[in-house]
Formats: structure tokens, sequence, C-alpha cells
């Protein structure tokens, strides 16, 4: 098959894709709350009409954009798990490429932290199954290393929700806001603490 | 000198205390926004004026309120912190009594809560002043630890740091109230954790 006989599935893929991309620029640009439907249809030359079959409502797109900068977070998390190194190494690289990916996301641009505020306040969904997908990545993680000897045996599945726990200032937009005046400790700092729990294993 | 013939600063730090007091039960019953200096002056059968002669604002209240809230807290982790046990009883005592204390003050209370967003959006210094407090009360446990040969030793300011951050799911009435449908870990197995760090010591 050809590239112009492509099927209608994918060009929707595309629409979708193309509607969530630019919504994400008009959050930026002039704010989640302001960013209209109507906007986002203009910049696309599409009608509202249009945007209405792929989104049946302006909270769809917010969510929709909200779980394509989230997937972004999770996609390069994966890579990094299932990665090269020890799972040490992976750990260690895991959470600070969080804080940064976060912090490049929701804290330098102010307006986009509006929505994720949002999101908190009201309990978007996504934001558990977020949580969720990056606990099952700590999960592989510390699972390998308790495997290769490299931490105490213990439930892995437990451990890696205490880690991210540990881990919260990190990679929760508002507390890395909130606790932007107090730098120690550092991500680096927490990392190693946290390896250090591993390796010894908690006794039960 | 007798109960009668009171010096007149007991007194104004008396009518300063009643005044706290009766700010905080208006806080809880109508909720903290709605209550005016009015409201308190009335219940104290005083003039607002009067009032004002102790707190120069509506704001400096609000604030002697979330100080007397947070004041107590100390108060409980000071007792524990410098009372009996060894030092991994202290920090399990102290993490768990903060997160229940907290839940008693804040979370139960939902105009409460309303006083504790404000304090947290509108970064009151006396937040600030409340976790470097119950930092110092980790480190004393922390250091008595290491000096006891219980936890392995080091930079027992850092790893008082490092456990509180690490624990700040526990602490931090606005996570509380955002991650109470997600019940673990729970504060038990995060203090186990960190005194497993502890025990291990962070190898630099």
């Amino acid at each position: 098959m050809s590239n112009v006989t492509e099927a209608p599935a994918s060009r929707e893929a595309e629409t979708r894709a193309r509607i969530v991309a630019t919504a994400e620029r008009l959050f930026r640009e002039i704010g989640f709350q302001k960013t209209t439907v109507a906007d986002i249809a203009r910049e696309l030359r599409m009608s509202p009409a249009n945007v209405y079959r792929f989104f049946g409502s302006k909270a769809e797109i917010h969510v929709a954009v909200a779980r394509q900068l989230m997937g972004e977070v999770e996609a390069a998390a994966r890579r990094i798990a299932f990665g090269q190194g020890s799972a040490a190494e992976r750990l260690r690289a895991l959470i600070v490429s969080i804080e940064s990916l976060n912090a490049d996301r929701y804290i330098a641009d102010r307006k986009l932290h509006d929505m994720v505020e949002a999101a908190l306040d009201q309990h978007w969904p996504t934001i558990d199954e977020h949580i969720d997908r990056i606990d099952a990545l700590f999960e592989a993680v510390i699972a390998a290393g308790m495997d290769a000897g490299e931490f105490e045996k213990g439930d892995a599945g437990l451990a890696a929700k205490l880690v991210h726990t540990a881990c919260i200032r990190f990679c929760h937009p508002r507390l890395m806001v909130e606790c932007a005046d107090r730098p120690e400790p550092a991500s680096v700092q927490m990392v190693e603490f946290c390896l250090a729990a591993l390796r010894r294993g908690v006794s039960r």
C-alpha cells in the first residue's frame, strides 16, 4: 500500500495528533483556560465542528494534551528502564530524567503549570494512570536488581512504590514549584538514599 | 506575686492566646475566609479595635492560628524526639505521630484545610519555619542513632532532610489529601525503608 492510499484510521489518528499538538502549543502561548476550541480549529484551518468529531469537549482535549505530555515522559522512562546499565544506574537515570522532563514540561512554562494545577485539583484519572505506569517501570528495574543480587530480595512492587513516593518531591510538578527554595536534598542524594535502602533490604 | 496582681505582659499574652483560640474555632465552624475580625471580637465580647491592638490585620491572625496548630505538632514531636526509646523507635513514632496529628488538624476538617491551601499557595513563611523545626528534630534523633551505632555514621543534617523529604507524602497536608486513594506505601512501610537506608549508610 502506498502513502497515497493511506487507510482512513491512520489519517484520523494523524488529525487527532495534530489537534493535540496545536492545543498544546496554544496552551503554552495563551494559556490553557483561555484557549478555545475555535482557536484550535482556526490554527488548523478546520471548522470547530470538525474538531468536535475527534474530541467530544474541550475537557477531552485538555486530557489528551496531558496524556501526550505524560506519555513523552513515560516513553523516555521506558527507554531507560529497559536500557543498558546496572539496576542502580538505571534507577538513578530514571529519577533524574523524570525530574528534568517534568521541569521542562510543567515548571518553566507558567501557563502550562496552570493545567497541572487543574489536573491535580480536579483529580484527572490520567494522573493515576501515569503514576501506575512509572511505578511499573521502577518495579521492573528493582526486580532486575534483586535478581542480579544488586539489591536485597523482597517485594519489588512495594519497593517501587516506596522509591517513587520517597522521590515525589522530584516528580510531582506542584511540589517541585513549592520546594524550589529548598534545594536540599537534591534528587541525586535521594536516589543514593533509596539505593542504600534497597541494598540493605527492609527486614520484616 | 499573686495571680491577682498579674503583670500586664502575661495578661496581654493571655488575651492574644484567647483571640487565636477563638479564631481557630471560628475557622473550623464558619471557614477561615468567611471569619471576620468583627466575628472574633463579638465571640470574645470585645471591640474589633481591641483585637487590632494585638494583631495588625486579619492576615496576622491567620498566621497566628497556623503557627499555633504547627506549634502543637512541633511540641508533640519534640517530646518524642527527646523521649525514651532507641533512635529507630523514636523515628517511627515521630513520623507516625506527625501524620496522625496533621490528619486531625488539616484533613478531617475541610474548612481548616482551606487555610492550608492558602498557606501553601501564598508561601506563608511559617511553613518553612515549621519544616526547619521538624528537620532539626529528625536530625537530633538520627545523630543520636549514629552515635549509638544504630545507624551508619554520616551527615545527620542531610540524612534528616532525606528522611523528612522521603516522608513528605505523610506530612504535607495537601499531598495527604491528594494521595488518599493510594494507600500504599503506608507511613510505617516508609519508615522501615528509611531505617534500612540509615543502617546501611549512603556511600559517598
